[in-house]
């Protein structure tokens, strides 16, 4: 039928034709989640300002998953093959990039309210931001080992550095989980930050 | 104009662009069907657990539509040519697809309540996935049989074979839908195991 | 920068893939028009059964976009070149597009009930369809005359008569506005007729 | 692994296809926005006429998100290089470009009513506009200033004229903030016949 190296080619193409819809889907629902002020005539402003907890989780989730896109991209710019395998992972981190707008939702009807619910709801988006970047770890682990999906240059130390340099910050999403209990806020800012950590290449040592 | 060949290689490349479209949005739309517990200050974490069948309805068709996509890969990996026949077949395909999160509606909002108004629910699942299956081995027969619009090396008796191993599943997503009426919980379960049987590659002998 | 064939070539590549998501996007978002039956226990069938306006909306819909697309591909795998005013032309196709989802929801809600507002409702939905077919016909003239963006070998009278004849279906579709306040069901009827006719190549002569 | 102008080819396709999906997205859910009528029988054809405001936030947003895609695509048919800077500012133009979406549905429900709310909802609109066409004239800016992505055969004159033919309409677009507080309607008017302006290529000196 084709050649190896086609087929290949094709693989990827496809697998990240149909994650960029995903993503780009996933990152523009997030807009449904914004409701018009239902408030009294003149009262539109202060309806809006009141919002501002569905703004902010809006904005997080925007570039929680705009950031995931870009690595998605840097990742697959290197995959050169395509298995099986390879396509279940992606579509375990698709599992949780398309649900990420319900605990997006969560947050914004429940920080602005404070107490237990706050915190259940940051916990919760907190779960999912973990279960994505372990799904991110997964997929660059099975390509990367033995250059099974790459062909790079890295030595099986290099290998290990890098898988692990990855995934440092699935530990820290996790932390996030336990702090929402604490102080929601902080489990936040600490999940922003983080977004921050991944906006830069984090993929070679 | 354009050689056969290109002709060809555009048909089948837009034909999976829509289609990947499509299924990424089916896929991504079940999130709309999750929605934010309405309850009372402090009962958050109770009212996402009293949500499970609403999340089990996610979980499932999230991997029923994610396998299909995997097969529907597969299968056009393997189409080499495309007619106006090919496309129509193909939108068949794609209006069972679509359909899904209306079923996944009805187990979400009615698998818990019990009854026969679950069973109702898990038999119109399973005629959703049966039709989907119909239309998959529609296409398939109509690709493979006289080498259409493949270029396989199967003998008539394979190519039989092969329509035979890829359509078997749709027997059983079709007796699904009396068992809802028996148990919906145990068509839900075949219905899952199913998945499971096309997540591993069925379309060559 | 780049050869003219080249440009020309990834113009319309990306013009295709814009609209391949319009085209996607607008099938996919009709299953939101889909309501889960809001009745007492136990009576989910019968609410299924009452909701048959919206499941022959859907369907209807679903063919008309399916084909819609299905002829968008026949008609751009001939066009091979694109300017400005073919983007803006495009734009106005997608736009009748995308909107059909809202008179595809005026027929769900109002077809059952009979009446001047079933009336109005599928005259809404024959306006749409009829704008629609004007903008596909401005399209395929636009492109057509004097060999501006394809490499034809019509005759200017060929030319005129692909014109003609994939422009009839305009005048049907006008033609059921009207009808529509006399029997809203013979204008449903007549639109589906005529998405068959569309469902065979009417771009040659 | 590639060479680099294999990767920057591929860079940008899938940041085009990426672009492309959010762009098609935020196009077609604007339909969500139009509510059927929920008026006493018969009255159908009066709840769609006092429905206007909705129609024309509709068209309006339908056109700017559209002549946004059609430079997004004059903008990348020249852009050659990509690099991690423009994945982010493209990601910054896509947030404003599918938050429109909300902004739409204030002015669908508020234009109408006059007094305050419309004047803040058309200046919400502006706001997100403004933000929108700043987004734009930072990856025009940064693609085009030395070469650094473009391969153009400007003086560095003309580097700056085309920045500043480019950026004028944002001046425009921030001004029709404050505008909107004197008059909404002419500011709404600015804004479309800016969206006409755009209508016409402005990247080139």
């Amino acid at each position: 039928m084709t050649s190896l190296g086609e087929e290949a080619r094709a693989d990827t193409a496809r697998l990240e034709a149909f994650s960029d819809g995903v993503f780009a889907i996933a990152i523009t629902l997030l807009v449904l989640e914004l409701r018009v002020p239902d408030v009294e005539r003149g009262r539109l402003w202060h309806g809006l300002v009141d919002e501002w907890p569905q703004f902010a989780a809006y904005l997080s989730s925007f570039f929680v998953i705009g950031i995931m896109w870009v690595n998605h991209h840097s990742m697959f710019k290197q995959i050169r093959r395509s298995d099986r395998s390879l396509l279940f992972l992606n579509l375990l981190l698709l599992l949780w990039t398309a649900l990420l707008p319900f605990p997006t939702g969560l947050i914004a009807r429940n920080l602005g309210e404070g107490g237990i619910d706050a915190k259940v709801a940051e916990a919760v988006y907190g779960a999912n931001l973990t279960l994505a970047a372990i799904a991110f770890s997964l997929i660059w682990a099975y390509a990367v080992r033995g250059r099974r999906l790459i062909d790079h240059d890295m030595t099986p130390e290099q290998e290990r550095a890098s898988i692990a340099r990855f995934s440092i910050g699935t530990f820290v999403y996790a932390a996030t989980i336990g702090i929402a209990f604490i102080s929601p806020e902080l489990a936040l800012a600490m999940q922003f930050l983080l977004a921050l950590y991944y906006l830069f290449e984090q993929l070679r040592a």
